[in-house]
């Protein structure tokens, strides 16, 4: 259970994060992350380091979320960024992803799984790919870039994501996100 | 030959532009950079809106150029922003280009183009992608996002692109560039 950051600074959070992120183990700030604040979890005995690189400070933004979690995505198969947003569900944090068509059936894709847990999808019926990469937590932090959530983006792409709380920021995102989930509702789609 | 921006505002500069792009004319705009200050440059006559959407916006920030212009892009293949790139590097902007090597040499790429005009490009040798699609103005403004430089993406997908003049967001991709440009320096290449 990540500790909440402090609300009282000043400034809004800005961060650049560059990929490939050196091979770093995530298990223990999932597993301290699932067991909740006062829960029991061991840490992860493996010998890679633990908590560092992009991966792992991309995992700890998304877990701050308490209320809300927009993603809007080409391709999602990374198992971590799954785990992480499907422990936020279960947290009660609403969550809603936007992905694209073409995509999201593909082996190793994440979205199955997510609707399976009960999280809300929707996808495009389009020719043209839903390419954003961005996510919004709690309405006030956009998480943008080139990386799609994929093992092989993260591993072996060069990559950016930028992390930003100005408004004139995560406004436009917000809107973006409702316009296309509206405009992906399932009452709009066509079958041929 | 876009008008320069007042320097005396306050506010660093911040915009999100979303696509697809609605159809618009960039001949005009083009032809106008083209001619330069005070050069002769007739409008265009075609029915298409002139100078309006996403792409023209884009153009139009690349066109204020001066003295440097690094572009570190995952595929290249618009006309419009290859021929705004050789008009830059014409007027005696300093260009250099990074860009994925299984990319670059596919049908439509202007990266040859762009090298036979006299722009320094460099590539990667590595099995991941250089994924990335920034580029950077003057040292001084961020271009980057989602998309690809190519008609497809601009025309048909689902993109966003962020410009900012924030220092704390231009610094790292301006040595993140720095650091790729040199990893990808030909002496560094390894011949099979």
């Amino acid at each position: 259970w990540p500790r909440r950051r402090s609300r009282s600074r000043s400034r809004p959070l800005r961060e650049v994060l560059f990929f490939p992120s050196p091979p770093s183990c995530t298990e223990a700030l999932l597993a301290e992350a699932a067991a909740g604040p006062g829960g029991a979890w061991r840490p992860c005995p493996c010998p890679l380091p633990h908590g560092h690189g992009s991966l792992s400070r991309l995992l700890s933004l998304l877990l701050t979320a308490r209320r809300s979690l927009e993603i809007c995505l080409f391709a999602f198969s990374s198992p971590q960024l799954g785990c992480a947003v499907r422990l936020l569900h279960r947290r009660g944090v609403r969550v809603r992803i936007v992905t694209d068509a073409q995509y999201m059936g593909l082996q190793g894709s994440q979205i199955g799984s997510l609707r399976l847990a009960g999280i809300q999808v929707r996808h495009d019926q389009e020719s043209g790919f839903m390419h954003h990469k961005f996510a919004i937590v709690d309405g006030r932090m956009v998480i943008t870039g080139s990386l799609n959530w994929t093992t092989q983006a993260i591993q072996n792409n060069r990559e950016n994501v930028l992390v930003m709380e100005d408004a004139e920021f995560v406004k436009p995102f917000l809107d973006e996100f409702e316009r296309i989930w509206e405009e992906y509702n399932p009452i709009n789609y066509r079958f041929f």
